[in-house]
């Protein structure tokens, strides 16, 4: 692309470096950024800004928070003996959409990718293991991503946590609520045979 | 949603407000802009406010330029009596891109449009107006969206433009090239059916 404006350009480059976002959109966002007064603006920017320099991880389970401790950790009507373990923040608020789960969290903050150069100890791992006591913890439930790298951070954290005698479980994998069978990818499918339930047991309660 | 930091959900709203991008696509934004490092977020931040306090717009055709005179308007190898109006920017860029045109262009900053309370006054068409010497200018190429808005702009400007004894022309409106005969909407097929010219001026020299 070429640009009548230097200033155009940068501005330009610095939205096209977000995940998803091109030259054409970073354009586009640029120009109706220009369309709006100052005062929104500095907004915008002093918005991002004070996130970044004010943003507080929850002591306890890596979740985003204004306090030192989130108000899912501090909630006592929450089972504080049942930790599901979840990629980002993100993943919590689906979870927390579905109004089926009234345990806590841990964030891991990413997931185990060595083409992404992310390792175990970029993660918090660490802090997860600390977090488990065998006489308080009640169950680990690893609700990852059903990919290369969410089966490669459920194996590593398997090994990690087998010994704490705590059960271990990963959310169920199978063919969508709703969906027709026609359109459900052959190793879905399958996994979703060889991993059927009682039916009395697929019963939501 | 139901963020769990005040100061996270003000900087998701403020990427909402963009055109075109939604809750959902404004926290993967957020999520990704806190991963990086305060310098990168000083930087896009910096972009930003640097480009709204120094921007400049061409006093000849109001295109973003780091000039006054930008620098379109000041190559004397472009023919500046052919004046080419468009919508914005980005439609510089995309005629730009074609290397058909060797004229100059007129940015107009938006089109009518009472829906939007967008009016004329609203519009570079005074410069434009004031642009325009019968005796230097050869034609004038109102290329605007086909749409309602760009065909109430068009046809606003030809009122306004008619006296000035200037030929006025808007860009050719058809099939597209490399496009089925099948899939065109019946509008625009039927007009370029209406609007259809000899064979042989239709070779590109």
């Amino acid at each position: 692309m070429n640009f009548s404006s230097k200033l155009l350009e940068n501005a330009v480059n610095e939205f096209a470096r977000f995940p998803g976002i091109g030259h054409k959109t970073a354009l586009r966002l640029v120009l109706s950024l220009l369309n709006q007064p100052s005062e929104s603006i500095d907004k915008f920017t002093g918005a991002i800004t004070q996130l970044k320099q004010q943003v507080c991880y929850c002591k306890v389970c890596r979740n985003i928070s204004d306090q030192v401790i989130c108000e899912l950790c501090s909630n006592v009507k929450r089972d504080q003996s049942l930790i599901c373990v979840v990629e980002d923040i993100r993943d919590v608020m689906a979870i927390e959409n579905t109004n089926q789960f009234n345990g806590v969290y841990h964030v891991l903050g990413g997931l185990i990718s060595p083409m992404n150069g992310i390792g175990p100890a970029d993660l918090s791992i660490e802090k997860l293991i600390e977090r488990i006591k065998p006489e308080e913890t009640r169950e680990i439930i690893l609700a990852l991503s059903a990919t290369m790298e969410g089966d490669t951070t459920i194996f590593y954290l398997y090994k990690k946590l087998k010994d704490f005698a705590v059960p271990i479980s990963t959310i169920a994998r199978g063919i969508a609520v709703g969906g027709g069978l026609e359109y459900v990818d052959e190793v879905t499918l399958g996994r979703s045979i060889i991993t059927r339930i009682p039916y009395e047991n697929s019963l939501v309660k």
